[in-house]
């Protein structure tokens, strides 16, 4: 049973896959800059065509009302499961860019890593699965499951159209199990199974003043400046504890059984270890909690940016007209992003003094979502994994959020399977992206050997029973 | 003693006038910006041509270690007074740029106002001295009295580099009383002169964390964000009562006598005026003050600017390493810049968790100035906006720095009268900066004026005696 042409193909094939992997990486798919919005059709025209090429079959482009989805499938496995594979080609900005060592849209190995803008997030974990199944078509002419693919262009904006396309689109989406690849793992050797993800909310803050800028000698100290009101609204959002003060921002927030916590010290990131990663001296947060449960099980506020007044060389003496804040929180089960909204906008309206007025935009909304561990597909990805790095891997909940892991769970009832091949020191969102090379290749090894497993599981119970069975109701995914 | 040929010049040249001021303006002399020195140096090396075709002397560039000075003179009146005219033929940055309505750099007249970047700040108000110049060279061949122009190309950024220079030349540019026209009157009937300025102190504060911008969803609220840092530590900088929360900040902060608030009270504008003229619908402020007390006897912290996180359209997940506030002081009599520079050090540290750095960079200082309401030449000036606007001025506290004022007084140890020819609703240092080019024409008779009055200041004791004699020891500048 072992897939050995497949695995032999995939081998050969290194140095072209690096080759191709790069040409994806070079598109500068950046779905947040209306300025890309034609680079992202080529990319996703490009992909299509691949998909084709690699014997997928109904490879297309689909226009949404904004950047285009890509589909292909191979339906010809009339028994076997079907097995629905996410991923997406659209890219963090590369800003700031004078922080890369390499352009972030010319793609380089430098050792034994792949740089550049979404060499690891999600192009090159993506291009994993898609290799996995070139290895099996061209060797084998066949898949052992059915396969769908569905690769999105506007992840990284919140995938405004991702739902609904998905939700008129249930009957031809159907699946058995959906498998994403879009996260870091542990370290090179040590594999791991995501198995909850937070969720998010995203807005915009802006406060607004004098009808325009202001010269700071002449009105300093009349006017209540906005980017200074901006301050003191987003400088109480947290208290000494680093927690959110805002009233009723934790009443929904689960907490978890000592059982749940211990499986999590034991297999999560040290305090250290995650502080490591973060290439950072100091934690922070909330109080009574580890570093690993503050990003996993605890919510969180960030504010990604600020754009207020002058910011170029010198000074300038100006009180800006007007201040914008981009802010995000994280969410855990069971919070409730439109109730947070409200709450959010209620809370907002308060600390907003009557000198200035405040607006808020909401841009993005997703549920938290948590997974059985010992879901059949979970241990098919838990075989998989022992195979491609030699490892069995650990079962691990992750900070970030991916919005379509919720979608497939309340549109098409099915559980995802988040693999991960990325590092953590991939440097995801931020300048000099990377993706090390190796876990690429065990990478597809483990995407050959998980449709192989994917397949077994469904015809026997031959599987090893790698892990007690922990799924109390604990492991529901939360509304 | 009418200077009658040079204002018939005046009035006749006035189209020729305006056509030499839109090619001034439209050198984009951006001191802030680096891109830009070329065409600082270019506008210096036009402005010095022009003043030695309109007659003056020793016209020439004088390098600085950045943007160069403009000098010219005519010295040949062995028994009148000196005069040193002062202006800056820099601007602030045009941005945002789409706020414009014409180019910034592209000086457009429409209906009676000039528009342009530096059309009122402070090319044209600097131009109607000079061409007074002019047309009394061009129409008698001499001056009324000994001028010297020192026109800086680094005012807009703190004069990082005059104040020494005129250290070095104490000698060279000696004088009797200084001149500079860069300020706001009330309106375009209300002439006024300028006899106290705030001082200044602009820095930047940067708040250091991670080593590299991370991703929100992984480590957001397991470390201290820079950016929420930055708006804790600014967000505590003014209290409820827009009191500035450092130590002992109003600790040297001058009380006024009645009798100076009372004159402050009949001759500044009211509460409503100056919001009106702010376009602000909202007064805010340090409480028990007006409006105007608040912008001139007060002192003020103003947040510039901050640059931090994404700003581009969309969102992108991410904690930045980094955050960066640009803020200014406005200082009053007898607050010292160095003394507050070191406070605001401690008040950073002190406020700064140890969960990130922080980093204080001081960029400029100037003293606050104020000056004797009834000094010979402030009644000759008086006397000169008399016959321009054909009113008498009122005297007026401005909340802006002009760092040379307080160059002059220390180094030369002369008086400057502020004599301001732009309007409140110029938009000086905002998008769609203008001169209301009524105020450019009477600015030019009343500078022919001035040079006039200024003659027979020193000969006689002719000139009314326009104001009670008010100078106590509160009028005196303070250090």
């Amino acid at each position: 049973m072992v897939p050995a042409y497949a695995l032999a193909y995939a081998r050969e094939n290194r140095p072209r896959f690096i080759e191709e992997l790069k040409r994806f990486i070079n598109f500068p798919s950046v779905s947040a800059q209306p300025k890309h919005a034609s680079d992202l059709r080529r990319c996703a025209a490009s992909l299509a065509d691949h998909l084709s090429r690699i014997g997928l079959h109904n490879a297309r482009m689909i226009a949404t009302g904004h950047h285009p989805l890509v589909y292909a499938d191979w339906l010809q496995n009339a028994r076997g499961p079907t097995l629905l594979i996410y991923g997406h080609y659209d890219v963090q900005p590369p800003e700031p860019l004078n922080e890369w060592h390499s352009p972030p849209f010319s793609a380089t190995v430098r050792g034994n890593n792949l740089y550049g803008r979404g060499a690891s997030d999600d192009k090159g974990q993506m291009f994993a699965h898609v290799k996995s199944l070139e290895a099996y078509l061209r060797t084998c002419a066949a898949l052992p499951v059915n396969v769908k693919c569905i690769f999105e262009g506007e992840e990284e904006i919140g995938s405004p159209n991702l739902h609904s396309f998905i939700e008129r689109n249930r009957g031809s989406l159907s699946a058995d199990i959906a498998v994403v690849s879009d996260m870091p793992i542990p370290g090179p050797n040590r594999p791991a199974i995501t198995y909850a993800m937070r969720g998010g909310l995203s807005f915009e803050l802006e406060v607004i003043g004098p009808k325009r800028d202001l010269h700071s000698g002449l009105y300093g100290g009349a006017v209540h400046n906005p980017l200074q009101a901006l301050c003191e609204i987003v400088g109480t959002l947290h208290d000494h504890n680093g927690r959110v003060t805002i009233p009723g921002f934790y009443r929904r927030v689960r907490e978890w059984k000592p059982l749940e916590r211990k499986h999590m010290a034991k297999t999560g990131p040290s305090n250290i270890e995650l502080l490591q990663n973060a290439r950072a001296t100091r934690a922070w947060g909330e109080t009574g909690f580890t570093e690993y449960e503050r990003t996993t099980i605890r919510p969180a506020l960030t504010i990604n940016g600020i754009a207020g007044g002058y910011q170029g060389p010198g000074t300038k003496g100006v009180i800006p007209a007007r201040a914008v804040a981009k802010l995000s929180f994280r969410l855990v089960p069971d919070q409730d992003a439109r109730e947070l909204e409200a709450r959010l906008r209620e809370y907002i309206k308060d600390l907003t003094p009557q000198t200035v007025r405040s607006r808020l935009r909401v841009q993005s909304h997703a549920h938290p979502v948590v997974f059985d561990r010992n879901h059949p597909a979970m241990r098919a990805a838990a075989f998989a994994y022992r195979q491609g790095f030699g490892r069995a891997p650990i079962f691990l909940r992750c900070g970030g959020t991916i919005p379509v892991v919720d979608t497939f769970r309340q549109t098409l009832c099915i559980p995802t399977v988040l693999m991960g091949f990325a590092l953590p020191n991939d440097n995801m969102h931020a300048p000099n992206e990377k993706f090390y090379l190796p876990n690429f290749y065990k990478g597809v090894t483990t995407c050959i050997w998980f449709l192989r497993a994917l397949a077994a599981s469904q015809r026997t119970r031959a599987l090893p029973q790698l892990y007690e069975h922990v799924a109390t109701e604990e492991m529901i995914a939360s509304k």
